[in-house]
């Protein structure tokens, strides 16, 4: 018997030891967002300390201005060493009176033939922050070692902003570095069909506001001869994309490169078509570029989106003003190597070009992040693949995400570090809503993928 | 002596106990929006009544849900017969400490040479209401008789909505019948240049919402394949419009005449080039039909502009969202005969015909009203302008009014009359603001004025 089915035969001889220790972490609400829940935010940080002291880690609190952070290190020098980042805090639980079972008294039920974990935290991100950590014990209890050096950074503010993440990465720097970076809050692509995500979009946010008189004025007495700065800025909003649906900046498309075809062939075998992805929307038209499968007009193109515009009368019935200013807050994002320094300048000279000379325009600069991509054939992401494989029976999708996810560029940006997203979350699991729900199986293959990954990751 | 020299003779004569009369009726605070001005408006009310009475009209107060009006009639029959409209109410006084005297303690100043009446009311409207009456005052002096037929109406909401105006001229349809009407509530070009308006701009205004998906959408999630609504109505407003500044709706200027070339040539000898209408404003550049003087454009020519447009995430930062609905409100200034009913249908099917099939769009009709024009041939207009010249030594400008007067277009509907607006006011009268004032020469040569128009009207 190999190490790596020692190991797995100890997860599944462990299952019902693992669930009580779920359970346990799962009873403390921790609800970083509500000041109520302060010490259930630390009783849960410190249950994890113990725990993963227990198992051999240097484990300890950092303070930070909120929440603590659990920081627990087993490295393996010379050899591959993960950081894996999870968080222990929750959403709060109201509306309280939909819940069909206190939030904070997890119990296992079963529906239409799924054992499911019921409770707040059982998918979002306890459960999948347990899945890791069992499969840690478990390496521990059949080898007494782990495969690879394991960092375990866990926040409890990721429900309320992680505004004091950033600079502890900053600070811990020099503790954090690793090979490799694990984050586990994602999906399956479906139930029983893992995901890899290995790609987030960036983004910039750009906020425009075209000025043209000095005040508002009549339509009746100007209308005609005096500038409406809301047809400057709805002109600029229609020539951003052309009637292909593609954005039309100078430069957009430099450092977009094309999906390997072995990829999209694999996104194609999905089905998510046009009217599977916007029906539930109550759309049935894809909005994007024009020879673009919609899964990639979401994952892997980049994107213009207008977020919000004003101007003028908002209010009820009518108002014959000619407004000084109109306003818009616009985004990109961002896929490959664009740059987003590059795509906001070609974006304000774009604005500035189409600008009156009589009108003038204010930009406020808001986000700007690169896009996250790793490599298609890196080491981690082919070994991951076989893993999942191995455990699942099908092979798991490599997909993007179209959002981006804080984090991941932090790992990026400070510590250098590509970051593998695997999760065992589904998209039923009521994250964020009342009743949320782990299915049992993601749990205990969760944990058993995560065995395989370290094994695979460790060759 | 002619009678029409003889009843100006009586007017100069009279000019002091005319004034005292003035400073009598502004002394009454009738802010028509102020429930504790009440009294005032009836009092001002009842003044007019008593003082018309005394000039043998058979005046009434006619009372409304509001403040009543006052109706005053002394008809010619067989005779021409003209309906005088003006207001008795004012605006209130906020901010009172900026008055450099009590706003309803009238009193004469002198600045820069020029005699000014100060107080509220002085020009908005009771001092251009007096003009007319004195005017008749020093026809009855003279010669015992008026020389048209006068019913004068004089309402005390106009700066408070007229709500209850359209109603009452509905139900008096029968008492107010005229052959013109006369209009005082206007300004001349300038100091020693008077001015008729023979035209007022229509209006159609229509709310448009865009409905796209079912929800608010993640930007990060869907964008790229899910439609934006903002991006569906910024093309629509942006296709509004040509290059050359003309409307691009079909049919859009079916019933726009041409202004005759002797008008024109009046306009341009005005100087109200581009700069000096648009440099107060702030701007420079005529945004306007590429090929039309100014004046035009805001006169005589038919416009579009967006009054409001709003959607999706309009505070402040940064929030990702692809908006389920987009809003706008848009409006048309009408001129000629353009249809106001058959533009409204234009514009609802040239955003339908923008409006991807997988969106919906919902229309809000508000105002619709036509053009007014009188004939710039009109035999009022004609003797109108001689009287004019003949008091003020130089030709009255015959100008539009780019906005629109809703008392003008209830006159033309429901009695079928065309309107001549002349008023004596300036455009510095600081009308709605503290120190309002009217120029002593506007209320001397204004009441002069109407007895030259009352006699060229009677030839």
């Amino acid at each position: 018997m190999s190490d790596l089915d020692r190991a797995l035969a100890a997860a599944d001889d462990g299952l019902d030891k693992s669930l009580e220790r779920l359970f346990g972490l799962l009873k403390i609400p921790s609800i970083s967002t509500d000041p109520a829940y302060r010490n259930g935010c630390r009783e849960a940080a410190d249950w994890l300390k113990r725990d993963l002291a227990a198992l051999g880690f240097a484990a300890e609190l950092r303070e930070t201005p909120g929440h603590p952070i659990v920081l627990a290190k087993q490295p393996k020098p010379g050899g591959l060493n993960v950081l894996f980042y999870g968080h222990y805090d929750v959403q709060p639980v109201d509306p309280l009176d939909k819940w069909e079972t206190p939030p904070f008294e997890p119990r296992i039920a079963e529906v239409a033939g799924r054992k499911i974990i019921l409770g707040r935290g059982a998918s979002d991100d306890k459960g999948q922050v347990m899945t890791f950590i069992e499969a840690c014990r478990a390496w521990k209890a059949a080898t007494g070692d782990l495969p690879v050096g394991v960092t375990l950074l866990i926040e409890g503010e990721e429900e309320s902003g992680s505004v004091n993440l950033p600079p502890f990465i900053e600070d811990a720097k020099a503790e954090l570095r690793a090979d490799v970076a694990l984050v586990c809050d994602t999906t399956m692509w479906a139930e029983g069909k893992p995901a890899i995500t290995s790609s987030l979009r960036g983004l910039i946010y750009e906020e425009v506001t075209v000025k043209a008189a000095n005040r508002d004025l009549h339509s009746g007495m100007y209308g005609g001869a005096a500038r409406n700065p809301l047809h400057v800025l709805s002109a600029i909003v229609a020539a951003l994309h052309d009637d292909d649906g593609r954005v039309t900046l100078p430069g957009f498309y430099d450092g977009v490169g094309e999906t390997p075809e072995d990829v999209r062939e694999q996104w194609r075998g999905l089905g998510l078509d046009a009217d599977a992805f916007l029906s539930p929307i109550g759309l049935s038209q894809p909005a994007g570029e024009r020879d673009r499968m919609v899964i990639e007009q979401i994952q892997s193109r980049p994107t213009c989106d207008v977020n919000g515009m004003w101007g003028g009368y908002i209010g009820a019935g009518a108002k014959t003003v000619i407004p000084a200013e109109a306003h818009a807050k616009i985004s990109f994002r961002l896929v490959g190597d664009q740059d987003p320094a590059a795509i906001r300048r070609a974006f304000r000279a774009f604005v500035r070009a189409r600008t009156p000379d009589d009108c003038s325009v204010d930009f406020i600069g808001h986000k700007g992040s690169r896009a996250i991509q790793l490599p298609f054939d890196s080491p981690a992401l082919v070994k991951t693949r076989a893993a999942l494989e191995a455990e699942w029976g099908v092979a798991p999708v490599t997909i993007g995400s179209g959002g981006s996810i804080p984090v991941v560029g932090d790992f990026k940006r400070v510590l250098g570090l590509d970051t593998l997203l695997v999760g065992f979350a589904l998209d039923d699991d009521r994250i964020h809503s009342p009743n949320e729900k782990y299915d049992l199986e993601s749990f205990r293959k969760g944990a058993r993928s995560w065995i395989r990954i370290l094994a695979a990751l460790a060759a």
